[in-house]
């Protein structure tokens, strides 16, 4: 059988946009001679639509859309992901996560999705009520065994420890299912493309069965997802394999002959560096921004966010401010001038000293008797602030953010400083990865003027301050923080292993206080398995580091 | 027997403190005589705990510090909400929401929770399994029917459309409970008190069976909790309610008669008042603020938070900044001082324009050919934001915001300006009802001077600009915002209503537009069944108007 998957990036919500690529992508498919065509996970409404599933007129739109989509097909089947509802279910929410097989100018066959993940980023159960039951359909003497998603991810056999008790691909192996078809909308994390690589290969070699998973491409706010289709035969081997960050158009013929494909993963620096430019690409084609603005400090962070930016938007579309005060270094301006150099870029210099002796001088009476402290650092950054939101405002550039995960992690960070701006570009990604990747990027030529990646960090904000004044070094810290986040180590075990109590404790218990600035800052491209945002939840008001 | 019901307020995480909580009100109880004591759901961890309980030390610490508090317990029975969990359980998270009844020194009885709500602002799904069995447990020749907060609201024969197939409440009653306890954590909405007593009351009267409902009585940073826990008879009559927005202890004896309650809601006005009160000193208490920091505009909206941080407070803890611009008007002045004079609280005055003709100054270059737009305005807005947060941090002031829902809701707010700050006070209040309320307060004496109230809306950015000049006449735009937000009625039938498609139209629009200044906005305090934030959750990157 041909099978034609189709990796499109739906736009959340434009259910019309959406159906007009599938209908197109239904179409092509036909002439390069595809017998099943294949669409992600919610293709028709874009994943994850989140609240917009409890409005009837959303979930009517999208049932009259599908109905439409389906009355254009012809013989050849068309699997696309969509809401369906259950208007006799009297209990629960009666709305469906589903895969429709549609073809003869009908739905034919709907599979539900039966396991809805309510982890870290997803919500699906606030949303969908789980499929009632799971069946094969047999299509052109092929009994395929469609499933979404979640419902792959529970096998009995790979996972130690699973979420759920239901099984539906075991199910629809039971049923003899010929040919898994798998239909997505798997966030991109580092490491999660190899981990669904290895899972599927596995899958398909244990069952003994041909399986095809189908994965959207494209970024949705904070979410960025890549992609990277694959398709593999009964002894597990993977034959296709879609681009990465990218729309695609995948042929697959069960009949044909293809070279098994071995590498999945990119190093960490290329791979991320691909997933962030195309979150901040795509994340401005959705919002209509054409142009980007960076506020360019002369350190690593604000040097590589205008990198990326270049990337995604090209040269002649990013423009970037450099803000001085007294505090600066010289080299906050050289650098910054050589990097424009590099980058072929446009700059604004403004100056912020006179700005901040204004405001200060207003506040000389109201402060009188105090003394100097965090409260002017705060200002000069909220000028610079000012400053950005001001050329964005006036000019319509998409103002990038430009901390990182480590300062964000404990609140380093100025709120409504340093932190305005629509997307955090790197708020993902460590600062010892800042470096990594910098480093990556120079292999081939200096880009990132060699001076920013050598000097120590420095927010600049009084004299001779470096950020390791009051941090742990950047290797430490970064340690500690990827053993709390992401690995969901504990306190005691990261001491243990830290030998630093004071150091270990000072560092969560930051962490945990500044809950109430990362619920104010930009949203954060996610590229790692545990992003600050929607997938972490924290209260604000928190009295658990009392306790220890 | 003598039931004693404690309306505790925990603090979230701090375990050991809540466990002092627990003990000492058990330990009180004893000498009031109490036969059984009662204390809410999670009120050992505090609700909502959120990721935490995805911290193995976490629960660790709740589970040890529970068996401390049961290995303390006499002869009388103590039943509170903790966390268990099941460690034999190799599917799912083995967590459980449990009531804990303990006596004679340990835990006699575990009954967890069945219903996991996973709507609005709950996400127990995510960190919850569902108990397995549902069992009635004979103490003191009782036989209980423990059952934690949502396990109440699904009944089949209250209610015509339910959220779940089971309903535990009815299999308590099949098994001949006596005494149904249900122990909650029931977050405050004007209208949800009145809901309570009616779907409880009906319950204690169909089942013919005695009812004692114990709410916890706290603010957990966006969520108010209020308490009024209550006590029916067997023919739903309501003998004890207890304190709204207060902790309270309420004795309940089974065998007594009282006189049936009748009165449970006040208000609108005088209800939620003392809910946003209750919710800013509570946020306040548990951050360590002890001063609050308004800045006063001469609008209605600062001066009504103004209000509610003296009452919060007390009026020797709060501090306002005027701070004038050209386009101010006299009034903003002269009403600000009045409404200075008439709470007694202390002010300063600090001028916007040096600054703002500073960074005019600044950017006249980068500027130039451009014409004068929604830029300077913010730029106005924002030196505002930087002069209270320097205040803020300089004297250790908390910063309510003072937009109100309708603001918030169109976007008629500025993003690091006058939206700036630690908790939206009346985000969750629309601008009708802010005028509702002041006039309330006014109505034994004119403490909101009288000006403040009678004169148009406006943010005076720029010269005569009012309100009205870009938004519909508030009446009409609070009545959308209202249908579209909590009522769930969308486009179409709003349009059929107002009989103005464009203005509709337009309204609804700017509310999705917007999702990206809400996203970096302060919690709202929520005292309505829909409030903008952890309860609403909808996508940055939206297309859905664009098929309307």
């Amino acid at each position: 059988m041909k099978i034609i998957l189709n990796q499109t990036n739906s736009v959340i919500g434009d259910i019309k946009g959406n159906k007009e690529k599938i209908i197109s992508g239904y179409k092509d498919a036909l002439k390069d001679g595809a017998e099943l065509v294949i669409f992600p996970e919610l293709a028709l409404c874009g994943y994850p639509p989140l609240d917009l599933v409890e409005k009837k007129e959303f979930r009517d739109l999208v049932n009259e859309v599908a109905n439409e989509i389906a009355s254009m097909t012809s013989s050849v089947g068309l699997i696309f992901g969509s809401i369906t509802e259950d208007y006799e279910d009297i209990i629960g929410t009666g709305v469906y996560n589903s895969a429709l097989l549609c073809f003869d100018g009908k739905i034919q066959f709907i599979q539900n999705k039966t396991l809805l993940p309510n982890y870290d980023v997803f919500d699906e159960v606030r949303y969908f009520e789980p499929a009632k039951s799971v069946s094969v359909f047999e299509y052109k003497g092929t009994k395929l065994g469609i499933s979404i998603c979640e419902d792959i991810w529970n096998d009995a056999d790979y996972w130690k420890k699973r979420r759920y008790p239901l099984d539906p691909i075991q199910s629809l192996i039971d049923q003899d299912a010929e040919l898994l078809i798998n239909i997505s909308a798997s966030p991109y994390a580092y490491g999660k493309r190899m981990e669904r690589f290895e899972m599927l290969s596995t899958l398909a070699k244990i069952d003994n069965v041909t399986l095809v998973y189908c994965c959207c491409a494209g970024a949705q706010t904070d979410l960025i997802f890549d992609g990277a289709s694959m398709c593999f035969d009964n002894k597990g081997d993977l034959l296709r394999l879609g681009k990465s960050f990218s729309e695609d158009t995948i042929i697959f013929d069960t009949e044909k002959k293809y070279e098994p494909i071995a590498a999945i993963e990119k190093s960490f620096s290329e791979e991320v560096l691909s997933a962030l430019i195309f979150g901040l690409r795509d994340y401005a084609l959705k919002t209509g921004f054409k142009k980007a603005l960076i506020g360019l400090s002369g350190g690593i962070d604000s040097a590589l966010v205008t990198y990326i930016a270049v990337e995604a938007f090209g040269k002649d579309n990013v423009h970037v401010v450099m803000m001085p005060s007294k505090y600066s270094s010289d080299g906050s301006i050289t650098d910054s001038e050589m990097l424009i150099k590099n980058l072929e870029i446009s700059s604004d210099l403004v100056s912020v000293q006179p700005v901040f002796d204004s405001i200060l001088n207003r506040l000389e009476e109201p402060f009188e008797g105090t003394n100097q402290d965090v409260t002017e650092e705060n200002i000069q950054s909220r000028i610079r602030g000012i400053y950005l939101m001001a050329f964005s405002n006036k000019f319509g550039y998409l103002l990038c953010t430009t901390g990182n995960k480590s300062e964000i992690a404990v609140g380093y960070a100025t709120l409504y400083g340093d932190m305005a701006g629509a997307l955090a570009i790197i708020g993902d990604i460590y600062k010892t990865q800042v470096y990594e990747i910098c480093n990556f990027i120079n292999k081939k030529k200096e880009i990132i003027p060699q001076n920013i990646i050598d000097k120590a960090p420095s927010a600049e904000l009084r004299p001779d301050q470096k950020d390791q004044d009051s941090l742990p070094p950047y290797e430490q810290l970064d340690r500690v923080l990827k053993m709390y986040l992401e690995e969901q180590k504990e306190l005691k075990e990261i001491i243990e292993i830290e030998k630093d109590e004071e150091m270990v404790k000072k560092t969560l218990r930051l962490i945990d206080l500044n809950e109430f600035k990362r619920k104010q800052g930009a949203p954060v491209l996610r590229v790692s398995t545990k992003a600050f945002g929607y997938g972490r939840r924290f209260p604000i008001v928190n009295g658990w580091r009392k306790n220890l």
